[in-house]
């Protein structure tokens, strides 16, 4: 099948690539996921390192003209080209750091041990991103084979997507050159089902912070200071109540600034996704009563703003009771932006909210805060979107859906901009992943299909 | 001075004594601290067993006709009884269980490796109750040796004063016999100030409960389910701040049954104590805001409820940021008791209100959830308080102190009643000790004015 000149690859070609090259491409990936990359914790720098250049020496292996670290503020960004013969331009989007791993005693395997069991690869990190970044670089490296990519490729592959983006964040001005495509592809995102390809319209921004309540010099005898000391539990509680009212609406003034309507054309693409409450109960154990009274869930999720509480950490945590108030407490919050809202003023929005709201007596510090990135929305009427639904019903039998995620890469749309690129985000997560928890995994059958995507999506742009 | 008929020793005396001892006090009371015995933690039971052991085969030496370990439905009780010649039948309560050590990183030295430094002996259990417990052995000890001892004595020393005192609260009816007495001392309070020695006049009662939120299968992405899920550490946090309203005062319907009026009596007495904002708020960090708006600081400790949070545990605890909707939340209260408040009743109603308040969508779980004991006041008018007086005032150049204590030693009030003797409540705990928290200590000043008071009050009684 080897072409000297421009080639494309059919379904059933990649199929059977995929099927001969099943067991490497499963190898490699192991191999990738055995590095505990995990960029929210300075204990594992060295880690990230050492798996970004593991990556540099992959990429070259499998064909790229030139495969480097770029150094940043923050994590090494691991960059990738390869020069095209025509087509228009395209860059991608990953990332190779992972989330944090506790509660480790609820890992059946340990997370850096990769295990295959029926049909799917556990480990942290197997679905996101490093699993979905491995099918495209499978996709990429069997064209490559076949003599069948034809379009200029770059790659951004960042280590700090879990934690803030703040080192490829702060590098877009020095990255404009390289950056500049037609179109910028993410598999960093879900299907709504496992016969149902997705293509992500939307996606949260996201900002961080850690608020304490601190003061009190040590653990208090709760009999002897009941009553007398302000209990830092109680206060850090009574604070985190005040951030929504009694309807789940955000309490925070003026947050809402730049949220905008559902238009009846977004409404119509969200009804592709037919989100099904029942189905969401029996997966996730509750149902989905979170967030603001009087708007329909997959709206929540895809339009609206939340501030959540990612942790809340004050006193005893053994068994039986210890009567003290504690020294201090302490939370750890994210929220999600959508449309508009400016996540600096956002930020600050919030942190104003905690300190007007702040206990008598305690002091409160705002640590580990910051911004990850503004929402992103994509453009449904573009040409890019429609080629991508065109290969995703070829795949499915027309069954692609669209859908606005909750979720957040918070550099897509600055990334975006900067390279002047349509944004495309088609991935293959799926709950069952347990992306963010203990025991993630990802299956062989959505790695497949994801490659697959990837493949026949990039030979069909020449 | 040694003497075949009756005797009494003077102050003079018991200082020499003491100083004489003092060496051979200390050894013993450090063997008595190295044993773990933390009542709470299920690990260390045979620790508590061997403390116990340890006990009874000092009380045997020291002089007590006999001594042995009662068993209960919880840990074994010390018991310890010596005939009188004349004179009042003196009952004294104590425990040998200690206040879990966590968090163990603060600890300058281990806590179960007593250490000595600058004249205050560090280890968990130092003070409360191994400490006083022990000058008041070593004080009956003295005057048993200088046959100084004429009043009949019993001993009862639990091992579950910090957890529950679950064994000797249901043994209680079996041991009504051993009980009877006329006086039942207690050594297991403070002093208002180092040059102030305290009769205890009051103690708050106590309960406690462990809330938990739960539902959600495992931690959930934060931007794929916010606005979806409803978040437990949010939802938490809103029950707890449903506990009081906004002016501190407890929101949980007919909680204040049974809380009495301050008497201009109790105020008078009260005003011994001279509570100072400025020294607590050096002392501890923070102005005493806590508690009731509009009630005296001194008042709010020793007459009023409180509803503790204790500890508040939920998702991410690490550095960093980590982007969950925490699969549960979970929070430890206690609640501390005044006046004629029922303890059942008052469990009762706070967990009545949780259900009440609980959130949509998920599962509310009470569990280790119990009685302690009811609130204890004593009788200002009572002959066995004004003796006290006067042996405190001898010691100290008449700086005597009343105080209502906010603590709770659970099962005074009823091994009182039991026993149909009149409690007597004096201790040399000092804030600087650290109880309930980390690095834990007791002066030898202390422990030796402990030994003086006990001494000289018991040996004037015949």
């Amino acid at each position: 099948m080897e072409n000297p000149v421009m080639s494309s690859l059919n379904l059933a070609a990649l199929t059977e690539t995929f099927r001969e090259h099943r067991e490497q491409f499963i190898n490699e990936w192991r191999e990738f996921l055995t590095f505990p990359s995990i960029s929210a914790d300075p204990r594992h720098d060295a880690d990230c390192r050492r798996c970004a250049e593991w990556l540099v020496k992959h990429l070259k292996k499998i064909g790229f003209d030139e495969a480097s670290l770029i150094e940043t503020e923050g994590k090494p960004l691991v960059y990738a080209k390869r020069a095209g013969k025509a087509g228009p331009r395209v860059s991608f989007y990953g990332h190779y750091d992972v989330q944090p791993v506790d509660p480790l005693n609820l890992w059946g395997t340990p997370p850096f041990e990769p295990q295959l069991r029926e049909g799917r690869l556990y480990a942290r990190g197997a679905q996101d991103n490093k699993g979905q970044l491995f099918y495209f670089l499978k996709a990429v490296e069997v064209l490559i084979k076949k003599n069948a990519l034809n379009v200029p490729l770059s790659l951004f592959i960042e280590g700090e997507e879990e934690s803030s983006s703040i080192g490829i964040t702060r590098a877009i001005p020095s990255l404009r050159e390289k950056l500049s495509s037609d179109i910028l592809m993410v598999c960093d995102t879900g299907t709504e089902r496992v016969d149902a390809p997705t293509v992500t319209m939307g996606l949260r921004g996201i900002v961080f912070l850690t608020a304490t309540l601190k003061g009190i010099t040590k653990d208090l005898h709760s009999g002897h200071h009941g009553g007398l000391a302000p209990n830092p539990a109680t206060e850090l509680a009574r604070l985190v109540a005040t951030l929504h009212d009694g309807t789940g609406k955000i309490a925070v003034a003026d947050f809402y600034e730049g949220v905008q309507a559902v238009t009846d054309a977004d409404r119509k693409l969200l009804a592709t996704g037919h989100f099904d409450e029942k189905v969401y109960r029996e997966q996730i154990g509750v149902p989905p009563v979170g967030g603001e009274k009087g708007i329909a869930p997959a709206e929540r999720r895809g339009f609206r703003p939340t501030i959540e509480i990612n942790g809340f950490h004050s006193g005893y945590d053994g068994p039986g009771s210890k009567t003290i108030i504690p020294a201090s407490a302490y939370t750890k919050i994210t929220a999600r932006l959508v449309g508009k809202q400016d996540p600096k003023l956002s930020l600050e929005r919030i942190i104003k909210h905690l300190e007007a709201h702040a206990p008598k007596g305690l002091t409160l510090e705002i640590s580990e805060s910051g911004v990850g990135g503004p929402a992103f929305l994509a453009n449904a009427g573009s040409p890019v979107i429609a080629k991508a639904k065109a290969v995703l019903d070829e795949l499915s039998g027309g069954k692609t859906v669209f859908s606005w995620e909750g979720g957040s890469i918070p550099v897509v749309a600055s990334l975006a901009i900067a390279a002047g690129a349509e944004p495309l985000l088609v991935g293959y997560g799926l709950e069952e992943d347990n992306i963010h928890a203990p025991n993630e995994s990802f299956s062989l059958q959505q790695f497949e299909q994801g490659f697959l995507y990837a493949g026949l999506f990039l030979s069909r742009l020449a």
